[in-house]
């Protein structure tokens, strides 16, 4: 069984594939008279392209069996796509720059208040949560063309990812 | 005391105003292989006028002293503004359509799972939550141009909001 190794998600280690979308290290604004504070700027949403606009999403998710048998990855290549939960619980993020290439895949442990935002033609594994009921929401584009490339492993590629609790 | 009433959340009287963000009565459709669910299309984001962008923030918030009093309404001309809490907590929607006319303000109780959309321009109040260090997701607008406009209402003009619990 090939397994892939689960790094922490940092803004560092995710940056060729994306926006990690977390208040860390980040700067406070006051706003409201001092009742809210506010973080500016954390995604680059570019879903302009072939007429496309944003959409709003709520998504609703349960777990996979363990170990997570990687069958299957893929990327829009029209638009970014982001996900950000609505519980504070830990999930995973699994990306690669050539779903056929093993080595060039990353897994991430996404703490419960970290959401990604997958750049544009970024490969990545469709949402994985560790608990079932898993609530996001999910900023992505909507508009005419082919948004959605998926590319499936042979039988000898599949991976698998041993989420650690 | 001048006192608003606080009505549910529904579409349908949020309608003048935006858009309610939130999966009830909406229609869940099967995606990535049976293990997530997805809502479409929740919310119109419309921030491109004066070449705006989207900008992702986080806020964290605490509550303000009740009963409420409300001694200011704002606005954004130029791009819609969405709140999601992250907490599955009710919280408190303020707006009007004549800051000036108390006879125009709706009070809205949001429950944890809903956010709203204010359209361009709704007059509405800063955020208010029932709790201390309540979270939320905002998508608005970045860019040029004055996205904003204050209303202070004068002493004999403050109204007052008393949340039930």
């Amino acid at each position: 069984m090939r397994m892939i190794d689960i790094e922490p998600l940092t803004r560092a280690a995710f940056a060729d594939f994306g926006d990690v979308v977390d208040a860390e290290g980040a700067e406070w604004i006051d706003i409201n008279q001092g009742f809210a504070q506010r973080v500016n700027d954390l995604a680059l949403v570019d879903v302009a392209e072939e007429g496309g606009s944003v959409n709003i999403s709520l998504f609703t998710a349960r777990a996979r069996p363990q170990p997570i048998a990687i069958t299957m990855m893929e990327q829009h290549p029209l638009g970014t796509q982001l996900f950000f939960p609505l519980q504070n619980a830990p999930w995973l993020v699994l990306v690669c720059t050539d779903p056929a290439d093993r080595q060039s895949y990353r897994a991430f442990r996404a703490a419960g208040r970290q959401g990604v935002n997958y750049a544009k033609g970024v490969w990545h594994h469709p949402l994985l949560v560790l608990a079932d009921h898993e609530r996001f929401i999910v900023v992505d584009r909507a508009g005419p063309g082919c948004n959605l490339q998926e590319m499936w492993l042979d039988a000898g590629q599949v991976l698998h990812l041993v989420p650690r609790s």
